[in-house]
């Protein structure tokens, strides 16, 4: 039952537009990882932790789009963790504008190993990092 | 039954990686928009075709990330279209180095009216454009 | 003399790094136009005032790199009008982080007439436009 | 008085425009770099040899800009080694389309070790890479 919502709050810069005049759609991606990281950041948790020796690939990502986004248009990424395993979690995200909805989409990471060398692997997310998600995590 | 598959090389630029040595996944959606205007210069559309009066919004996008592609790896985009409606068509993309499959995507776009000052309205897909795709298109 | 500088912090986003572990050069250019826009709003001017019926082509840019950034980094980019001409302006920045100087940089830009159909046309800056950027010029 | 350029030819793709309607300016940097990636590989240079023990940071950069280019602009990066010192090494580069010239730009680099938990440090330039800059060179 917790609260578990994340709200990263962003303007659109003026590279993110394109000749259509809108935000292209591969930024809505970015704008989900940088309120994750802000997110991360909010439950302590730095960049040493996610990239000494362990990795966090992301092996699936979509979004569905429904209203545009413009050059200095303001916006928040409303990001929630709603799975949350063993190796991977699973967050959505919903784009917002002055209370409308704008998109919604859904990145899945998994926690790899990361040595020279060799191909990143699957591992446990340690549990030092897991339990400062629970406080995000939709319940 | 009818040819379908469009094939679009591609090499990684470095600005394309991040820190942690490999493609950031947002560039993946990238690939497959580049090999989207590729296939539709191929079937002889240009610029003039998609942004004088109509206009194309992408509404829905996915990929699934298997293997990570690098600095300088070659790789192609296999790019199909498995829907074609009446306002509306449908791609899936799968990028492939070496014979071996990095990641399967797709990409759902619209056609629509642009006037200025008005939002953007769904709208078929002008017959001498639908028939330049049936080339394309899976069966 | 007047006060003339205008600063803007920002932090490191991951897809602006790249695979030597760095954020890439190309960035830093970013962040001076982040930071320019952000000093047209903290001026009171927004989009429709640049974009309507006139334009501000870049015409050029340039900077020294002296040390890195990294993902996560703050940073501060400290923004100067040095030049404000007829139909043109001309930007000085410094970026630095934790009071150490890490880049500098220099953008000039043109106001220039913005009609469907025709080529860009160097004009003259509005009076209400350049009477706004006053307080922001070093003297 | 050796032939020294390099060309570079390369179609603008849509998310390097933004909402004024033609490339963002920062991708002209951009642009440079994939020239100078390609010349490298032309001279059989791969990434291992500026990656591994070695890495190139950008210390200067400068362009001027003087035409836009616009989406599916074909065009091409005339790139020329200007300067090649004992550890640094200047490019000149010029944007044309159509032999019309677009952008004149600037990029400077630095042969610099790359140790796991040390600062960048210059070096000297090894023989076997810089004598394959030779044919580049303008003389």
């Amino acid at each position: 039952m917790a609260i578990s919502e994340f709200v990263y709050r962003r303007r659109v810069q003026f590279p993110e537009t394109d000749a259509s005049g809108i935000v292209h759609f591969t930024n809505f991606f970015k704008y989900v990882e940088e309120a994750e990281h802000a997110m991360w950041r909010a439950a302590g948790l730095t960049v040493y932790d996610r990239m000494r020796e362990i990795t966090w690939p992301r092996v699936a990502a979509s979004f569905e789009f429904r209203k545009p986004l413009r050059f200095e248009d303001e916006f928040d990424v409303r990001l929630r963790i709603v799975e949350l395993r063993d190796k991977s979690l699973r967050y959505e995200a919903l784009l917002t504008k002055d209370g409308e909805n704008l998109a919604i989409g859904s990145l899945t990471i998994v926690c790899a190993t990361r040595r020279p060398g060799e191909p990143m692997k699957a591992t446990t997310i340690p549990a030092d990092i897991s339990s400062r998600f629970e406080v995000f995590r939709t319940s």
